[in-house]
């Protein structure tokens, strides 16, 4: 199972932009966006007020950074040359690129966005004011359906959030502090993903664990973006958990509904319920399947049950480099499921006292469905103290 | 000390923008900016392929927002009405928020934006479609100066931050695992101030506690966003370290530069000067100096020593509810330090082998500064084991 993306994922990648860039009358392809620059190149960073902008063109690949990122990108083998200006705002990070760009004899860009992002106070000229630009979406449109590569690190994500998901469910007992529970089982989570990938792990975080466990409890559950209250947790309590791990940058996501000892009549009634909206919308997936269509069948049941009004939000997103990607398992959405993609299957109930929801992460194979997270789903496993 | 962002506090952001609203010709102003949203009305969320949007006029208050944070959004006292689609992209949410400005008989708005920014694959119509608009950035320039409760709230994240770190320093030592000590620092620090703060903590986290305690190790300080590597401590390390904790939205930002044990001649070398950068950037702070000013005091220094070419960044940032908020200390910064502006001063130094750097959170007073963050800054204290 890899735990980093190979350098021949880049390859395939570089390739796959330049066919595109041949398509066009263009010179280069242009990105500002982080993700988009990480997923063509393995160099990653935070966006922020200090723009990076990747050039590539039939032979270069090419970056402007500012100062502090240099030593990081020139280690990178798929990189041909850096260029960078001190920090922002004192340095010029657009006409820096621009520089690139001529030294690469460039005249016509087709770029991610015309400039860079406005984050953190960033302002700065638009491209357009200096070569002849055009917009694509090349990446987004790459990003949705993942490699086989990628579904394994998915994968191997989604092993490692099981493992937190089960350290959770241990430390889980009347009077522990959720928070505290949740820390600790991202502690050990981490720990255990460290020592055994060893120098397999690709690093990655920054004062902080590649693996993350924790969960919402009580009444909080009720909101689908609810927080960690600060109470002990007591018997009867529901909780709404989530786990994932960075695997070199890749993400799955996995939430199980869970009862502090016990549940109660209610609970084990929207329990059930949500646990069949959540078969339901399996049964309707399939490659070659509307998106709108698993949706309309999960909202569908919900009408038969007459609970359509607990229902907050859609079945699921795509899911990879970023915790929601496109597309969105929505009766909105136009697409279909196709082979590479790969959802959180997640519908949920919300009454006035509690949520239930389970999240899985499904990939979609050219002939069915391929299970990423594997935590058990059902009631009794998921009562715990 | 406050904990949370009081009433009154809002009140007087909401009349601020009302008062920038009489001086224009338009009847509403709007926001489809996270962070504005939250300044503004105490509602926070991440923001993501489901846009909010905030609409005030002189008389009312009121959010467009998806199904999910209905109820969230219910039980803030200073919004009047909500508005909601139910999800993306099935959901129509700029026509949605359009409807409520129609409600609101507005024609001409001043908005944050043209639009919801385009994140996790939203892309949806402007809003100058339907309505007549012109941009504004009011929130981005009255968050540059904090109030004194706002100083406040930075200064009571300061206090768990430094717990936490010494957290840090107390479970360091040879052998011990820096991502590890990093979790359990931040578990530690996390669980104190969820205690002590009891029913006055304002609940912000899911999953997670609200302070992070954490450090790089090793060669990767030499890079200033370097990662924390998967080796054991050695004696000897290096390690550069950040604290934080969110008190109600708003972060403080603490770092050291530590040593496993014993540092060597060359660390005592840069770490001495890198705190006489620091200390130089303290001297030349004040109200009504140019940020630029300041960013030069420090880059002479590093002349004089004839280290320049060790630095990779500037002095500093603004901070409050974002971890990084304009304006800079740089010396392309074209403004002055103001009264309640309250900056990180983190000036770096940058071997092949080790970084060097302390981060301080200091407010700017009216005759002066005010440090918010007090752990010891000299190198006995940051020898560790």
């Amino acid at each position: 199972m890899p735990t980093e993306v190979p350098d021949g994922e880049f390859a395939d990648r570089l390739a796959a932009v330049r066919a595109r860039l041949g398509e066009t009358g263009a010179d280069a392809a242009v990105w500002f966006g982080a993700t988009a620059i990480e997923y063509l190149t393995g160099f990653h960073h935070i966006q922020t007020e200090r723009p990076v902008c990747l050039a590539v063109t039939p032979e270069r690949v090419e970056l402007t950074v500012p100062r502090l990122e240099v030593e990081r990108v020139s280690s990178n083998p798929r990189v041909d040359a850096v260029h960078s200006y001190f920090d922002y705002p004192g340095g010029e990070p657009v006409e820096t690129a621009v520089g690139m760009l001529e030294e690469l004899e460039v005249g016509a860009v087709r770029a991610d966005a015309d400039g860079a992002p406005g984050v953190m106070g960033y302002d700065g000229p638009a491209l357009s004011e200096f070569l002849d630009v055009e917009t694509q979406s090349w990446v987004d449109g790459m990003r949705e359906a993942k490699s086989d590569v990628e579904v394994d690190l998915i994968r191997e994500s989604a092993r490692w959030a099981n493992l937190a998901h089960r350290y959770l469910a241990e430390y889980t007992e009347p009077g522990a502090h959720p928070v505290t529970v949740s820390q600790r089982a991202s502690m050990e989570g981490s720990r255990a993903m460290l020592d055994a990938l060893g120098s397999e792990y690709a690093v990655r975080t920054r004062g902080d664990g590649p693996v993350h466990a924790g969960y919402i409890s009580g009444e909080e559950t009720a909101l689908p973006h609810g927080h960690t209250p600060n109470e002990r947790l007591s018997r009867g309590d529901v909780l709404v958990t989530g786990a994932t791990a960075n695997v070199d940058g890749y993400y799955s996501e996995l939430e199980r509904t869970m009862f502090v000892g016990e549940a109660s009549e209610e609970d084990e009634h929207y329990f059930e319920l949500m646990c069949e909206a959540q078969e339901t919308a399996f049964e309707a997936m399939a490659p070659g399947v509307d998106l709108a269509y698993v949706d309309d069948a999960v909202h569908s049941y919900f009408e038969e049950q007459g609970i359509a009004e607990l229902a907050r939000h859609h079945v699921g997103h795509n899911i990879g480099l970023g915790a929601h990607e496109p597309p969105y398992i929505d009766r909105g959405s136009e697409g279909e499921m196709e082979p590479g993609h790969v959802y959180t299957i997640e519908p949920g109930i919300y009454t006035e006292n509690a949520g239930y929801r389970h999240s899985d992460t499904v990939a979609v194979t050219e002939d069915g469905l391929d299970f990423l997270t594997d935590y058990p789903r059902d009631l009794e496993s998921n009562i715990v103290e």
